[in-house]
């Protein structure tokens, strides 16, 4: 008996986007861990215990997830999006490579979501149509100067860009300082997406370019997409624009 | 009556990665289109018309959906993956900008679906665990110096790599080049994860180095991630190593 872990992804908002092999971790679990707001979105199950903890407390909630699965408990471990896009998968492997040797023996199976950026894009057409990266502006885990040599590297190389992260109480002005580091790389007719709630009831998707970009309009339930010198916005009569990067591009950036 | 074309995400493999979002836009649709495996996998409803084609075909594809749903039928279009990942969404949205007016009154659905990194990802880890980015290897639709650029940007910033479309029937040396330009930047023990087939009964997930990285081991069904200097393999006696990118970065590489 060695014990069994799930970290499973919910994918964005409801539950439209539960795949078939998370709702059948969901059911096997003899005790969820999670974020409060994501584990009140899986459905109640007689018998199953539920442990919610704070948003800022991963690397705790992987270590009672990985005690209670070493004592035998069926465990799940529940998280909004995709488990391994700045998410519990991370969290949870940090905590076995530096946990007892018994952690590595547990059956650990990651059942991945819909990342909140595919949701974003899904929404406006297929900004992420060509070469992309993900990148978080938290600067609680990385040094910021790091963060701004991505930025760099990421806009400067035809890149479009997924912002996960941009802001928090504690970090008031990262995204700002983004938006003007980028600013240095990227016509200020960039296509910029906000996509706030992404999947929610409350969810609001709005499209500006990177020279009229409020840093005020991003909260931490949002995500951001700017494009590159490729990604073209397409007006539609009577429905929003669509905002895509075409498969093809011709000519080598400078 | 404007139309309704859905751009449907199946996920890598089976029908363990259809979300409910999915299920229900398949199952709404008149008329499906996709390349031919890809159709293979939505069960059969009577009354639906099934247009399959090869997988060069997206333009085609794309044209011949479009002009049945102006026509005033329920079409959806099928992805592997995510629609929004080097996939559909992008070539139907070329040929809304491209084609009459009336494309653009279209009801324009996309369902995001997993794409093969996530799954990939999650068979092994956590290696997208920190910032990355997706590249595809082909040189059909971008000059083959832009793939170099974008790998050495890639590299040099610290992002972890999820190649897609390494390598064709039509594209044999390109994936080789790609590890041999790797190796100018990263370690020859970062680690490599090659996922084929991921989701499928012949599945094949497995981990190597950038140094002994052999390119002849990736066909068209392949997925590669590269590790950036963070990605970490932890061993496990029994079971297979787990690869992931911590969430913390210290340092600030050069």
């Amino acid at each position: 008996m060695s014990g069994h872990l799930a970290v499973v992804g919910l994918g964005p908002g409801g539950a439209r986007y539960f795949t078939p092999e998370a709702d059948a971790a969901l059911a096997a679990a003899e005790a969820l861990y999670g974020y409060g707001p994501y584990l009140d979105r899986v459905p109640e199950r007689a018998g199953q215990r539920r442990h919610a903890s704070d948003n800022r407390e991963e690397r705790a909630r992987a270590v009672a997830a990985l005690r209670d699965a070493a004592a035998g408990t069926r465990v799940a471990v529940v998280s909004g999006g995709d488990p391994g896009v700045f998410a519990m998968a991370a969290a949870v492997c940090e905590q076995i490579e530096a946990g007892p040797e018994s952690w590595r023996a547990l059956d650990l199976v990651i059942v991945p979501g819909i990342t909140a950026m595919l949701a974003v894009a899904a929404r406006i057409g297929a900004p992420l149509g060509h070469d992309f990266c993900a990148l978080s502006l938290s600067d609680n885990l990385k040094p910021w100067e790091l963060v701004e040599q991505r930025l760099d590297a990421a806009a400067s190389a035809g890149f479009v860009m997924a912002l996960y992260n941009p802001v928090s109480r504690a970090r008031p002005w990262q995204f700002g300082a983004a938006i003007e580091r980028l600013r240095r790389h990227l016509p200020g007719a960039t296509p910029v997406v906000f996509g706030r709630a992404v999947g929610r009831p409350d969810e609001q998707i709005s499209i500006t370019t990177l020279g009229a970009a409020d840093a005020t309009g991003a909260d931490m339930a949002t995500l951001i997409i700017v494009g590159s010198r490729a990604t073209r916005v397409v007006q539609r009569p009577g429905r929003a624009p669509l905002v895509y990067t075409p498969r093809a591009i011709a000519e080598v950036s400078a």
